[in-house]
């Protein structure tokens, strides 16, 4: 793609600006309604042409089409509430020496957003995914700047996106879909003057460069990079005393779940040494001998998985616990970009030791590392830095005789889990899919859940408006019934 | 200051976040509100040695010391009724496919602070100002390094907020205090692996520099610089016509408040052509020709403010409305600080040509721009990029003429104003002072009112957590009765 065709695009988002913050909501609602009719119409046609392109299963990938457009449909729900709009009030004290002006407050869209696909979900963080979404629900217009991995799905989720457009009479270039895949264009992208804000789901090299050329702007404009995690797991003595199977049987079908790709997968798991942690590390292995060899995204992630599984292997002081790895070189298996589940395991302070063994390798894999002492263990947690989600496996026993260990949990990630399996991102108002870097780019910020609109949004105060002249969210009257802050006070009251 | 106390310091505050984040929200508002009553105590002699340091006046002192101490409790009170952590909970549906877990959000701070003081407010932008206190009520530690305008005034400051921290048994060093006001310690600061988040106010040139230390971090971090603005007027031809003479007088006292040393200064005027326009030139370098010359900060703003005005004056097209500018050379006036008040003017087409008219000019300047036409009006506003504030001076007539001036408006400024002047900033739960870039380099954020909290938060989800191991703002009995969104709805009701 030309520069000038990607000044164009962006001009032209520009301009869509000006119309599509003064799109009423509920006509904002109606057009990413509109939005998951369109991909559900698609039927089979996308379901197939999204594995043919990703290998996904295409149970999972009508899963994660059921999610995507469940996804628009609650960006439009909230629309309608219009609580997301932080409204609040403070009415005038005139005779307040200064006197008090009227001053009121609203969230109102940042502007044009750019939202790179993610290759590992080619609905729900790609086309029309969450970023776009939640962009489009704030009122920014969107540029998807396609997945290679997956250009014919994209191109065909963003013909929806098209009709859904015009359906619903928005703006012109409300949504352009950028199919050109070199690297030149994305740094141009975000580096343009009419860009106010980025959304990017994938590796952290692609991430960080985004953030970087987004920083160093005559005009910085905030990135949202979600980028890897090894979302580590604490596992603490009673638990593994208690339910040690159970726990390898679901962390067997965690690591493994979509052959390991996706970014709360448990790739680190901690303990203690002892001869509970010993048979568990056993059965875990045994359960994920178990488990077959699965069909990567494509031949880059499947040799990359390769290349680095093989690197932590050559590392002194681990060993596998699954069976032999010869396979991983298997040519049969590369035809089909296959990988097969690997568990290893290091000391405590063989870990601690070389910055290796903390790296995510994405794929089917994780490792085991068995603790000295507390101490060593909280060194270990503390050492992969900011993560999207950590865990904690214990019982009432551990946590009273560890206590320390929950705060700790809290200043690594943003989602905690007790008892669980990381996997699985529950769509809902409470989700944070974020964390602190490298986990993503800014951690005051959620990917996930209707909070993801946030990031697109920036306060405005109104001071001294004739109220007819207000945004209607901020009228007296309360039109839309919304959820307000009345001089400190929440209610959905009229203002008097 | 060596490498190695600046080391010493933020490692300090890291050990503190451990402790502080942990400490209940009642002992942080005691805290808050203990450094408030400590500041008071200081009386008299804080006030004068704030006087003899920046020569700001006695009267506006006490004033910004109360303004001060009203954040202080401000935040405290916050902290007492406790919605300000977003509470969130969606309860588990274990009958759903997959099943849903229960999952419970609330925001959590983000680790130690550096804030650097404004020399224009050496109290309420400053070592105890809005930065600070709200920082400090997140739970995040403070690391200010003092203002070189008032060393003084900061660490009497400081020694209020040590001497109420030990009252109030907070960890050691959450609150430090660096005197050294060399440039490289300021570096070292935000580029410190402890450091997590950094509140600066001032000028452009030093705001964004911290930002780019920030950005180009292995690990980056927020940065919230709050930088300068011209806070562009429009003068709607209505409103001069009815109210030419009192617009005059607001604005002739606006533009002079505290020697024009607000970041809320009206720098720039806009207005259209005409007989009114000229009539209302004429009544405001009136009324600016009778305030006089007033004292700045120091020597060095006083030395920008001729060097910056003279400039202005210097380009082609310009002329000046007031007085003759010859007295700023004047010897005596220099010796004092002293500024005299200027209005100058020029036409659209010219000011559209030349960059340097779109600068500020710190001090009691401001420059009234006439246009040919409303596109040009348009035009010119567009030009001054992102802003703290802009106003729009217009009657109903106006308004039904020109209603797309609402829309721009919102898009320049993080406060909209009509018919107001954008100098004194109220505090209070509305209240933006931000914007786009320049005039900060994180719209989504404010530096006053309530939310300021918000720049040192992040949201973590807590997942299948028993309710005993929970913070208390998200057990099921809801203890501390604050609002909270359960399964969607607002409420105070506990979690059945």
């Amino acid at each position: 793609m030309s520069h000038l065709l990607v000044a164009t695009a962006t001009q032209q988002a520009g301009v869509a600006f000006e119309q599509f913050a003064k799109v009423a909501t509920e006509n904002r609602a109606l057009f990413l309604n509109t939005i998951a009719d369109q991909i559900e119409a698609l039927g089979d046609t996308l379901l197939q042409t999204a594995h043919e392109e990703t290998h996904l299963p295409l149970a999972r990938l009508t899963g994660e089409r059921g999610r995507t457009c469940y996804q628009l449909r609650m960006f439009a729900t909230m629309l309608r509430k219009g609580d997301y709009v932080e409204a609040s009030i403070d009415t005038a004290i005139p005779e307040k020496t200064p006197p008090k002006p009227d001053i009121r407050r609203m969230l109102y869209p940042l502007g044009p957003v750019v939202v790179f696909g993610a290759s590992n979900f080619p609905f729900a963080y790609s086309t029309a995914g969450g970023d776009t979404a939640s962009a489009l629900a704030a009122g920014c217009p969107v540029i998807v700047k396609a997945h290679p991995g997956h250009l014919k799905t994209s191109t065909l989720v963003s013909q929806a996106i098209q009709d859904a457009a015009a359906k619903t009479n928005m703006p012109s270039h409300v949504f352009q879909h950028i199919t050109t895949t070199d690297f030149e264009t994305g740094k141009q992208l975000v580096q343009d003057e009419n860009i106010c804000a980025v959304g990017f789901t994938g590796s952290r090299t692609g991430g960080r460069a985004l953030y970087d050329y987004a920083s160093s702007r005559e005009n910085p404009i905030p990135v949202f990079s979600e980028m890897g995690s090894v979302n580590p797991v604490v596992l603490l003595p009673d638990a593994l005393q208690q339910n040690s199977e159970s726990i390898a049987k679901n962390y067997a079908g965690s690591i493994t779940l979509g052959v390991g790709q996706f970014c709360t997968n448990p790739g680190i798991l901690i303990g203690l040494q002892s001869e509970a942690l010993q048979n568990f590390s056993q059965q875990l292995a045994h359960e994920m001998n178990q488990i077959a060899a699965g069909t990567m995204l494509h031949e880059g992630i499947q040799a990359a998985y390769i290349k680095n599984s093989a690197q932590a292997l050559q590392q002194d002081g681990i060993s596998c616990l699954t069976n032999p790895v010869s396979n991983l070189t298997d040519t049969s298996n590369s035809a089909n970009h296959q990988a097969t589940p690997i568990l290893t395991t290091v000391k405590g302070s063989v870990f601690l030791a070389n910055p290796t063994f903390a790296e995510e390798v994405f794929g089917p894999y994780s490792i085991l590392v068995q603790c000295g002492s507390m101490e060593e263990l909280i060194a270990v947690w503390k050492k992969v830095k900011g993560q999207i989600t950590t865990t904690i496996m214990g019982t009432d026993v551990d946590f009273k005789q560890y206590p320390q260990l929950l705060d700790i949990a809290m200043h690594i990630a943003g989602r905690v889990l007790i008892n669980g399996v990381p996997t699985g991102v529950e769509v809902c108002d409470s989700m944070v899919h974020g964390g602190p870097y490298p986990a993503t780019t800014d951690s005051r910020f959620t990917a996930v859940g209707v909070k993801a609109v946030k990031r697109w949004l920036r306060p405005i105060s109104f001071q001294s408006w004739p109220n007819h002249l207000l945004p209607v969210y901020l009228q007296n009257e309360n039109p839309l019934q919304i959820w307000r802050e009345v001089n400190g006070q929440l209610t959905k009251d009229a203002v008097s």
